[in-house]
C-alpha cells in the first residue's frame, strides 16, 4: 500500500513527509522507492535531514543509488557537504565517469557563486552543424536532461556563441545551418558572479536559464530558474530574520539549541545596550529624584528612535539590494531622509506637546519631551541611513543594520539627548 | 545616435533609464523606439512611471502602439489600472479583436489571483491530433508567443488533459497520436487560487509554467515563472517593509509625501504606545521619587521585550508563509517557544543579576530587574507567538505583527510587570 501511495506522489511531496519521520522510519520508506525517485527525493530534502540520513548509509550505496542518478548540480551540493574522505569514497564508486568528472569540476566553485549554482546538463551544438545534425545530437543528449530550455551554440573552441530556442529549431528547415539561425549575444554570466547578481539578471530579463562561461568565454554550465527561485527565497528569508534579530537560518520546528544559538547573541547585544542605557540614566539620578516625571517619557523616546531608525534603514537596505540606489549620492539620499524625518518629527512632537500641555503642569517637561522627540527622530533617521550604507561599503550585509543593532544604538543616543535637554530645561 | 544606442539595449534596461527621466524627455525618447520595443518597455516600467506617462498620450495611440502589441497579461494589467472611460476608449481602438477579447476576459480576475497572473498566449492542441498536425498548428500559433515551454493538450470541450513537452514532440514520429504521447495529470491551478499559493506550487515542483483552469477544468490561461518571480520578490519586500513599520510599497526615490504616508501611521501608533507607557510609569511617580534608580532599567526592560517579541513573531510569520506550521498544533508551538524563552530568559536575567550584584548596592533593585526581565522575556515570547497566529486566523496579514505593533504592546506590558515587581520589592 505504502509503495502504491508513494508512487503517486511527487518527489517534493515525499521529501516533505520525510521531514516529519524519524531516521528508522525514513530508512524503511526509502527502501520502498525506486532508484530515480529516491535520488530525486534526496535532492529535495532539507540539508539537515539529508545529512542525518546519509550518515547511516554505506558510501557505495550513496554513490550508486543516489549520486549517479542525480543532476550534476544537486550531486555536487550533496557531496560538497560531506567530509573529504567521504567525498573520495563516493567519487570512486560512481560508475558514470562523465558524471564523476562533472561533479569534481563543480566542486571547485563557491556555493554562492554562479559556478556553485550551475549544472553540467545542457544541450550543446556546434555553430557549423545543420539543424538535422542538431536534432540527432539532441535525441542523443536529451536522455540525461529533464527539460531543454535552450540549445547552446559554441564554436570549435567551446566558446559560447549564442542560443537557439527549440521553437526556432522546430520551425526551421532541417538543412539550415545553425550559424544562420541562432541568436547571437546570448546573455551569460561568469562562473565567479555572485548568486544574488545572477538572480537579479534572470529576474530583470525574464530568463528561465542562463549559460555560465569562464574568463575566456568558454561555456561551463547553465543555471536554471528553479534553483534561482530558491536563491531569491533564501535571501529574502535571511534578510527578514536578520532584521528580526535571528542570525542563522532556523525554522519553527528546529531544535531549541539551534533556536537559542540563532537568537541569544542578539539578545545579549540588546542586554549590553540596556546596561549602557542604565548608565546614561544613572548620571541623572539626582535630577530624577527631584523630577521623577522625567522618567515617564523614557519609553516613548526610545521606542520612537527605534521605529524611525528601522524605517530608514529598511528603505536603504532594500535600495541597496535592488541596486536602485545607484544613481543618487549618499548626500542627496540623506537629505531626502532628513526631510521626511523633519515632517514626521514635527508632527509627532506637536502631538506630544499638545498632550503634555493639556495633561501635565510642568512646562519644563512639556518642552523637553517635544524637543527631545524631534531631535531623536532626526538623529535616528541619520543613523538609519548611514549605518547600512557604511556596512555595505565595508562589505558587511547591510541587513544587519535593521536588527537590534540600530535599535540599541538609538536607545542610548535617544536617552543622552532626552536627559541632557531635560536637565537643561529643569535647570532653568 | 540615441536611436542606435537604444536599439542595442534590452527593453528592461530602457525602462530603467526612463525611471530617471522627466516626462518631456521620456516622451521624446519614446517616439524614437520602434513599436514592439516601445510596447515591451511600457510593460517593464514601474507602475507610477507608467501611469504618469499614459496620462499624456491619446487613447488611440495607447491602444494601437502599445496594448495591441503587448502580451495579454501585461496589457490587462496596464488597462486595469486606468479609469472606466479610458478602458472603454482603449478597447474600442484595438484592431485585433482576439486580443481585445482576451483582455476583457482577463480583466475579470482579481490582481492577486491566478487569473490575474495568467496570460492567454499558449499553444493548445487537441488530444486527437497527430504530431504532424501539432507541428503545423505550432508554427501557426507560435508567431504571437515569445517562448513555448509546454504545449497544452485539451479534449473537444477545452478541458485540460495534460501537457506535451517540445522535447517529446521533437523526439516522436510525426504520425504519432497526441493522446498516446502526452503527459497526463499536469499540475494546474484554479483561476481563483491566490498568487502566493501559485508561487509556492511552482517553486516546490520546479515548474516554469503552469496552466490555469476554471471550476470545470477548462483551460483558461497559463502562468509563467518570470511573473511568479516578481510575485515572490514583491511579497518578500512587502513583508520586510511591514516588519519595519512601512505600510505601503515605497522606494528610496519616492516622494516625501508617499514616504510619510507609508511611515507616519506606524509612528503614531508608537506615539500612542509611548503615551500609554508614560501613564503606566506615572502611577509609580512617588516610588520613583524615592528610588530613582528604578528608572535606570526601564530601557533595558522595554528593549528586551521588543527584541524577544520580534524574534518569536518573525519565526511564526515565516512558518505561516512556508506552510511549515501545518502539522504542529498551536499549543505545542507555544510550548516550544516558551522553552526557548526560558533558556534565553534565565541567561539574560542571570547576567543582569550578576551585573547588579557587583555594581548596585540595592538588593531590591537587583531582584526586581532580574525577575522582571525574566517575566518580560516569557510574556514577549507568548505575545510574539500568539499575535501572528491570531491575525492569521482572522485573515489579517501576520507580517503586521512583527512591526511596531508587537514592540509597542511589549513596552507597555513590560513596564507594567517591571514597575509592579519593583514596587513590591521596594515595599518590602
Ligand atoms: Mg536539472
Ligand atoms: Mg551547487
Ligand atoms: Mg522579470
Ligand atoms: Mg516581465
Ligand atoms: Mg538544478
Ligand atoms: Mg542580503
Ligand atoms: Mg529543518
Ligand atoms: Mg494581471
Ligand atoms: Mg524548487
Ligand atoms: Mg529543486
Ligand atoms: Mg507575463
Ligand atoms: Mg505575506
Ligand atoms: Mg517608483
Amino acid at each position: 500500500e505504502a509503495i502504491a501511495l508513494m508512487k503517486e506522489l511527487h518527489p517534493a511531496d515525499i521529501a516533505e513527509i520525510y521531514d516529519e519521520l524519524n531516521i528508522e522510519e525514513a530508512k524503511f520508506l526509502y527502501l520502498l522507492l525506486d532508484g530515480d525517485t529516491a535520488a530525486d527525493v534526496l535532492a529535495e530534502l532539507e540539508d539537515d535531514d539529508r545529512d542525518r540520513f546519509l550518515k547511516i548509509l554505506p558510501l557505495e550505496v550513496i554513490a550508486k543509488k543516489f549520486i549517479d542518478r542525480m543532476d550534476s548540480d544537486d550531486a555536487a551540493d550533496v557531496i560538497g557537504s560531506l567530509s573529504e574522505e567521504q567525498r573520495e569514497g563516493i567519487l570512486s564508486h560512481i560508475d558514470d565517469i562523465e558524471q564523476a568528472g562533472d561533479i569534481v569540476d563543480l566542486l571547485h566553485y563557491d556555493e554562492d557563486t554562479a559556478g556553485g549554482l550551475m549544472a553540467k546538463e545542457m544541450v550543446i551544438v556546434n555553430e557549423n552543424w545543420t539543424v538535422l545534425t542538431c536534432l540527432r545530437e539532441l535525441s542523443r543528449q536529451a536522455e540525461d536532461i529533464d527539460e531543454i530550455y535552450y540549445v547552446y551554440v559554441v564554436d570549435d573552441d567551446g566558446v559560447l556563441k549564442g542560443t537557439l530556442s527549440l521553437k526556432k529549431m522546430i520551425l526551421s528547415s532541417t538543412s539550415a545551418k545553425i550559424s544562420n539561425i541562432y541568436q547571437p549575444d546570448a546573455m551569460s554570466v561568469r562562473t565567479e558572479e555572485s548568486d544574488e547578481v545572477v538572480a537579479r539578471i534572470m529576474e530583470k530579463y525574464d530568463l528561465i536559464a542562463i549559460p555560465v562561461v569562464d574568463s575566456i568565454g568558454r561555456l561551463m554550465g547553465r543555471i536554471t530558474i528553479d534553483d534561482v527561485v530558491d536563491v531569491i527565497r533564501d535571501e529574502a528569508e535571511k534578510d527578514y530574520q536578520l532584521a528580526s534579530g535571528i542570525s542563522e537560518d532556523v525554522e519553527s520546528n528546529d531544535s531549541i539549541w539551534l533556536q537559542t544559538r540563532a537568537r541569544l547573541p542578539w539578545l545579549l547585544i540588546g542586554l549590553m545596550g540596556g546596561i549602557c542605557s542604565a548608565l546614561v540614566i544613572s548620571v541623572h539620578e539626582n535630577d530624577l529624584g527631584i523630577n521623577p516625571a522625567m522618567a515617564f517619557f523614557i519609553p516613548l523616546i526610545t521606542a520612537m528612535g527605534g521605529n524611525v531608525g528601522v524605517q530608514s534603514s529598511a528603505i536603504i537596505v532594500q535600495g541597496i539590494a535592488n541596486k536602485s540606489l545607484g544613481m543618487e549620492s549618499t548626500f542627496s539620499r540623506l537629505m531626502r531622509e532628513l526631510m521626511g524625518a523633519f515632517v514626521n518629527g514635527i508632527t509627532c512632537s506637536s502631538i506630544v506637546f499638545l498632550y503634555n500641555s493639556l495633561f501635565s503642569d510642568s512646562y519644563a517637561l512639556t518642552i523637553s519631551v517635544s524637543a527631545a522627540l524631534f531631535s531623536v527622530i532626526i538623529f535616528a533617521s541619520i543613523f538609519g541611513t548611514l549605518i547600512p550604507l557604511s556596512l555595505h561599503k565595508i562589505k558587511i550585509d547591510p541587513a544587519l543594520a535593521t536588527g537590534p543593532f540600530v535599535t540599541t544604538l538609538n536607545d542610548i543616543v535617544g536617552l543622552l539627548i532626552y536627559l541632557s535637554i531635560g536637565a537643561y530645561f529643569y535647570g532653568l
